[in-house]
């Protein structure tokens, strides 16, 4: 799929001025209720226990065999070793196309399943609000296409919606119910982080804020005026486009991937930010681990919004809500770059390495400057960093920076101060930007160097990559530059 | 579980006129989306097939492999010829106490599979909308007040809550979602009725016009003054709470029973009413048969108050919305009185005979005059028909018309034409009101006769009843009665 041109109210018979945003007076993650309040809500229910955050509330009121509090619950079932894994979520229209906020509804719930590694959904379930604010027509007209939108979602997600509950309710609400039956190695517990792994995350942030820029933009409000300076109209246009397009994008090979390259767990990132996630995440773990988050890939302009917004939506510090984010996940290191590159593969999109398990105490945190990769949705429809510079890369090998640069022995690849990573190479690869690892940092960093090393047994070449750091390289040609105006001058 | 005291809000802390269901413009079944709307709203998902109606719309997406488009869905799973069944439903307040709103809604989600005779419920998910017009204090009294009662309910239900979700929302909302992973002989497709069959309901109707009359008392609003000089106000008290504890209780022993007795299909009734749901069932069918009820069962009085208010409620037509009401049970002739009498013993709680399955076009209908059999839940906690007539039974035998009744031979106890049946017969039921069926008319008829036929291989004895037509007991009564004042004026 690719993105959606804006959406037209009157092209589907809607007043001009039909937004559906108007049928709610909370938006995605905001209507949830405060995780404190949740908590209170619940102390009689817990039985005194209150490892459990508000969004697992439920999970713990009945203590799940597993010990699990995420968004799926897990339930061992009577027959021959299946489990029954199931989620649900609903909310209020966040986007004004019907059809997209379905999908998005959709792309939502199905997300709870993938972080836990579950890619077969067996069943769905739609639930379903209709305002009672709607005139007879806006209802005939905008129910059907967030119904459509919401059961193209699901088909592609390679299930089907077999029952629902539709009322009417003052605010419109959409969301739904998904269940997978499976055998325990069809899912992946997010229990088995250990020191050394990094993190991955598969969507840019910055939905709720590029949805709530778009809504200023659009009654050039107060808060608009805030952010005229430091976006065009054109800029939050794309980024509402970019973020509808990103929210709408379901997370299955992202979890099959977590097979393939042996994941120690995922959650995925919605209401309560990436840090509110990540710490739900990290207080799952056996081991005692924490979650450090040096990158933030965000929906390219959202993050001088939130800094021009004064930090109201807390975007940088990782608190922003999201709706249908990406999976957050843990993965050996040596198997982080391979999944970027192999989901990159399957659908286009890129996936971003953005921290690293650490010994600690199961918690998370994000570094005190994170790096921030913008992220933007090209034409093509693939999802990709913004590049961070624009010299042709062929100048790159004659920067004298390079000259020393040379491939490092296997045995050095693994090791975590080096600057190399491996990964497999197909024709589109060959020249690209890759994400690596080093101990004490992790940069987006641009392919400078391609070196075959081995080829495995199915006829796939393996390369040793040489990365110059991107910073690093602006800075030289910085110096560079300065140096031959200085000596020019001279 | 007896009946509860009436639910006092300042004993919870909250203030004495908070009432819940003031947090929500509709209630129970009215806040479902009409029929029509619906459909017209379906249209184009439903790919050319208009067989469904609105509550079946969102089964009726996806074609199930079993074709059958009743609230629970049946997913074929990929694992030992396992299915899924799974229903989900939410609504608003419609009674005042949050505990008990808390068990109807969990206790009319269950009634959906029970339905399908399927008992084991494997998990259950709570779905709730925290009204943003509460108080802080409000809302920390009554959502754990509503949680509770859901959980509670579960637990009854022999499952547990895994998981859920919680929204603030303008209107208090609470629901939730049932799923039961199980073998094909652990439920009962609801298709196979045949013509000689006979229809079973176990919850009394009339739990809307309860709960409407109960506002109207409290309000002492226009309609109050319309049916206040027709019932009390202890009458109406009586019959809201008695409406409570009915919509309370699990349907989970009438599904059990529905496979000891060879049930051939069930519904429960719910938004659409006794007869909506009657039709529906009735299209289910393979074979060609029709519903016809003779009989509605009516928690006490609201029969009279849905006759004074001009029938805006429908209930002696059938279209009365009920929530989690009881189950509609096609069962094969022989086995109905039976039923109804092993319910008795494992609940307490009266089933009722209400109509017979015909050969006819798949539809359903109610008897021109159906008769109203006046319900009510006695101190004891079980729910039972009100006694048609106060006369000590000692005086019955004397009455001269019974003189000349006697015991049917066994071979015609089964014909269409009698009036006897016959049931096990345990110590508390020597002496009592037991349901008959007859070809044209059914009634509830009191015993007065009871001859051993045949002891059954576990020792239990069957009798032979010959029962007595209540309504032709009094006329001959009242007969009696003139004659006599006739003889003596004489």
């Amino acid at each position: 799929m690719a993105l959606r041109p804006r959406f037209d109210p009157e092209a589907h018979g809607l007043d001009t001025k039909f937004r559906l945003t108007k049928y709610t007076g909370l938006h995605g993650g905001a209507c949830k209720v405060p995780n404190d309040v949740l908590n209170k809500l619940l102390e009689e229910l817990v039985d005194g226990s209150s490892q459990y955050n508000g969004e697992q509330f439920l999970a713990a009121m009945v203590q799940s065999n597993m010990g699990i509090g995420l968004d799926t619950c897990i339930i061992p079932l009577r027959f021959g070793s299946l489990f029954l894994l199931q989620t649900t979520d609903f909310f209020y229209p966040l986007v004004d196309d019907p059809y997209m906020m379905g999908r998005i509804a959709c792309a939502n719930v199905l997300s709870d399943l993938y972080a836990m590694g579950a890619t077969e959904c067996d069943t769905m379930m739609m639930l379903l609000g209709v305002s009672s604010k709607f005139t007879e027509k806006e209802r005939d007209i905008v129910v059907p296409l967030m119904m459509r939108g919401f059961k193209d979602c699901a088909e592609e997600g390679g299930t089907s919606i077999t029952g629902g509950q539709t009322v009417l309710n003052p605010w419109c609400l959409i969301g739904g119910v998904a269940t997978s039956v499976c055998q325990q190695n069809e899912f992946i517990m997010p229990s088995n982080a250990v020191p050394g792994d990094v993190l991955v995350l598969t969507k840019p942030l910055g939905t709720q804020v590029a949805c709530n820029a778009h809504q200023w933009m659009e009654q050039k409000n107060d808060k608009w005026n805030k952010i005229k300076f430091i976006v065009s109209e054109e800029d939050v246009e794309k980024a509402y486009q970019d973020a509808m397009f990103n929210m709408s994008r379901l997370n299955r090979s992202a979890a099959q991937l977590m097979h393939t390259f042996n994941s120690h767990g995922a959650t995925d990132v919605t209401g309560f930010g990436i840090i509110g996630h990540a710490k739900n995440l990290a207080k799952q773990q056996k081991n005692e681990v924490n979650f450090v988050i040096h990158n933030l890939p965000c929906i390219n302009k959202m993050a001088s919004i939130a800094k021009a917004c004064g930090n109201m939506f807390g975007l940088l510090q990782g608190t922003s809500a999201e709706t249908s984010g990406g999976l957050l996940i843990c993965l050996p290191r040596e198997q982080a770059a391979k999944y970027c590159a192999e989901i990159k593969k399957i659908e286009g999109h890129q996936a971003w390495i953005i921290g690293i398990v650490e010994s600690g105490t199961r918690t998370a945190k994000i570094i005190e400057k994170p790096r921030v990769i913008e992220v933007q949705t090209l034409e093509d429809g693939t999802v990709q960093s913004v590049p961070p510079i624009t010299t042709p890369r062929r100048t790159v090998a004659k920067h004298p920076a390079l000259e020393h640069s040379k491939p490092l022995p296997i045995s050095e690849v693994s090791q975590l101060n080096t600057q190399a990573t491996i990964l497999p190479v197909t024709e589109q690869q060959q020249l690209q930007t890759v994400e690596t690892v080093s101990a004490d940092v992790m940069h987006t960093q641009t392919l400078t160097h391609l070196t075959p090393v081995t080829t495995l047994q199915d006829g796939q070449q393996l390369h040793q990559v040489m990365v110059q750091d991107t910073q690093q390289y602006q800075q030289q040609m910085q110096q560079q530059a300065q140096f031959q105006n200085h000596h020019h001058q001279q």
